[in-house]
């Protein structure tokens, strides 16, 4: 997995800092944050808070002595060792788009299947670049809907050795993904020891904390699986349109969702999550790798480490239809500054577009390529002597070329990042193979990954233990 | 003119710097640079460095002494006082696209015109993100070669009242350059007390300084106008596959031809070059917007201001063939870094399409759109009790939203930066609008610009000399 070993961009002052500081403190103390769960309010008022009605008013300090109990850095493990994540510190992960009703293939725009499912966690499996391969990666319109967490967990669980996300549509969504898990990893016990599970609980926001996800939550802290407490905001509509308003509203509802998560359990795995971006003031759309995104991340990061907590963020997100040039620079728009600002879990790192309502195969490669890219950009550069390579200079001399230097030879299959998708073929090259823009070159090497996609091995005792739960579980369910 | 009031991003720690400053010295020292220019090698001589041939072995230390005599910032000066720009400090000077031979349009690639070398010029004037209008913006084959430089500087004299680049494909461009200048403001003493030329003199690299540079740069400089000292790096081929040894070569390049320049007129304004990328190892091309362009990039900006130098570096550079999802991730794997690294002349700002070889118009639009993007994000955020606006959060609430809070009502018109050829229609809208991609949008942007452009005021008495003077030199020239 990657480490980002290089120096974080911060561009809040002390006095920056001081000021959100008293921002979120008084949003939660003045205005409080809703908790549409008795289990939650009751937890919080035997802790000494004040409920009004399904509203907290919280004790800034309080919040603050709850989140202190978080682990700084936790791991996820896979059930291929290798595939285990770190996640704090300098570590980054990388996890599937989430949550794409739709599918986008070539000019065709249509439903979800569960053949793509199928098709993403297949391309989760197949780049090393990739370290979740995701939850909700798009919705399979064609399984039915109370079942459907069994059918995505079980694609996920199986045709992947890689992390995955649990399934927070409700408490009961949520014991089925850590009844899965427990099968998967050999019990209770082992997946209380290290979390096998990272879920995403999004703020119904502005400053509400919805009960079905909230029951997800307590399924998931109780049982110390890593739950990423997401505050959702689009400003203009979930936010004020003021980027340090936001960013002290998205302090108020993650700390609050946070110190929920510990008092279900304290140290229980949690992340500061941030989905942070803005609407189109005249069309209200949602609008993705913009300057006030990209400009909320850096902040976004420099802030959970103020609180000393692992951090979500960023992505390859666009509001592009296609997989065209806007695509391109906007969600490297987001991704640069998510590798800029440290982001420790990173979801929808591939695949996403249209604002997140499609899910797409060609996105998806081209996003990994990127993805690659800025790994090797944010690798530390060593600089030593040796690196001057002197005597390169001293064979070369004046106005030769490097290309048959003893140095070049030594190096050359290694020396620079190679591509896979980007082209930089001469013209007469790239028309004799077809003349195809990267989006055509991305849909080759995406039927290429799934058609010679090796399914990782597992046991079989286990694969029918799983199966013979899905098949209970979907007969209870009545589907 | 931008301004990047934004934190630097600076990536080498003080024992790198040691290692790569004594990296330069040991290759001016001990391999030296050579200079096929009799007048170079004569005034270095004269100045005591030891001249062997064409190849100067220098003092590292008298280099730094040249180089001290260089301002830190000077402005550049355009015909209308308002686009009249600063080069140095914290300002950023972003210019179109230098060199192509061809222009690509749609899906064809061809020849390029005069009338293609206008467009891009109207553009240049019509778009305010963009503060030079070029030099060699494009190379129209249709014009005779000898007199073509006189046709470039007088579309680029008349079709826009921004700065412009001076010719160097001679000593003799030069000077006809600087006649026309003259004639545009005012005579010889009003370009030597501000500079209204800025010309790129690059290095023929490795370490070898060119006889019609070097006479273009002799003019220039003798008439204390701006040159770009630029060594020309693509590691693999014009320097060894290191970055950090490919840094010190350019050091050794940037500097030593930096100091010519102080020996020509001391104090005459010079900019450290920057032109630093990789070619594939498997085919030899050039590859543009890679990781290791973007690190050397970084890089190139903190060792210039270690030297107290402005610094040209960056662009929006792309191996892609067509304004693709390549070209646009490609293009701000440079431009970002180009923002986090405080570039100041910042060339092939726009349009640059196929490694450098193509110009384009739908390219220039959208490298405009990423450029107002990038000018907004690195603008400071700035954070007080007033932009927390508590008053909103309290009108609002819980699960509300903010669309018609006061506090939205009074800002929504200018609170977030409005992209105009990204889209974030829904589907059915992006639909029914032709299911254009960015490419085509930025087409239509490109044609209506044209369209609607109007020619700033130019006084007809400077019109007419102008013309007189391209007459004549036409004449002279054979053409």
């Amino acid at each position: 997995m990657f480490r980002n070993a290089m120096p974080r961009y911060e561009i809040l002052s002390e006095e920056a800092m001081a000021t959100l500081d008293g921002g979120w403190r008084r949003i939660v103390s003045e205005i409080g944050v809703e908790f549409l769960s008795d289990r939650a309010l009751e937890l919080f008022r035997q802790a000494g808070q004040k409920v009004e009605d399904q509203c907290v008013i919280f004790d800034p300090d309080f919040v603050l002595e709850q989140v202190a109990k978080a682990p700084r850095a936790f791991d996820v493990q896979a059930r291929n060792p290798a595939h285990t994540v770190h996640i704090g510190d300098d570590s980054m992960v990388f996890g599937s788009v989430y949550g794409p009703p739709f599918v986008r293939e070539g000019d065709v725009r249509r439903d979800a299947k569960i053949a793509d499912f199928h098709s993403f966690a297949k391309l989760a499996q197949s780049f090393d670049a990739i370290d979740s391969a995701g939850g909700v990666v798009c919705e399979p319109e064609d399984t039915p809907l109370d079942s459907r967490h069994l059918d995505m967990t079980y694609a996920l669980q199986t045709l992947t050795d890689k992390i995955y996300m649990g399934n927070v549509v409700s408490g009961v969504n949520a014991r089925d993904t850590l009844a899965m898990t427990e099968i998967l990893f050999g019990g209770r016990e082992a997946i209380e020891a290290t979390p096998a599970t990272i879920s995403l609980i999004n703020c119904n926001s502005p400053l509400r904390w919805d009960d079905r996800m909230l029951e997800a939550q307590f399924e998931y802290s109780a049982a110390n699986q890593a739950v990423v407490l997401t505050p959702f905001l689009l400003m203009g509509a979930m936010s004020p349109v003021s980027i340090p308003a936001t960013l002290a509203q998205q302090m108020a509802e993650a700390l609050t969702g946070i110190a929920l998560s510990q008092l279900i359990r304290p140290g229980a795995p949690v992340i500061f999550g941030s989905f942070l971006s803005n609407i189109d003031m005249q069309s209200g759309s949602p609008c993705f790798g913009t300057p006030e995104s990209a400009i909320g991340l850096l902040c976004t990061g420099q802030i959970a480490r103020h609180f000393g907590l692992p951090v979500r963020s960023g992505g390859g997100l666009t509001s592009s239809q296609t997989p065209d040039a806007q695509a391109g620079y906007e969600s490297l728009m987001t991704m640069l500054p998510t590798f800029l600002a440290g982001i420790n879990w990173v979801m929808h790192s591939a695949g996403w577009l249209e604002g997140g309502l499609v899910a797409s195969l060609e996105k998806y490669v081209l996003d990994v390529q990127v993805l690659e890219m800025l790994q090797h950009e944010f690798t530390p550069l060593e600089i030593d002597e040796a690196s001057l390579a002197f005597g390169a200079h001293d064979e070369v001399r004046h106005g030769g070329h490097f290309l048959g230097a003893a140095h070049t030879m030594e190096r050359f299959r290694t020396c620079f990042y190679r591509p896979f998708v980007n082209s930089s073929d001469n013209y007469d090259r790239w028309m004799r193979g077809g003349a195809k823009d990267a989006a055509a070159r991305a849909a080759d090497v995406a039927r290429k990954r799934i058609d010679e996609y090796e399914a990782p091995p597992l046991d079989d005792a286990i694969r029918e233990e799983l199966q013979a739960y899905v098949t209970r579980r979907r007969r209870e369910l009545g589907d």
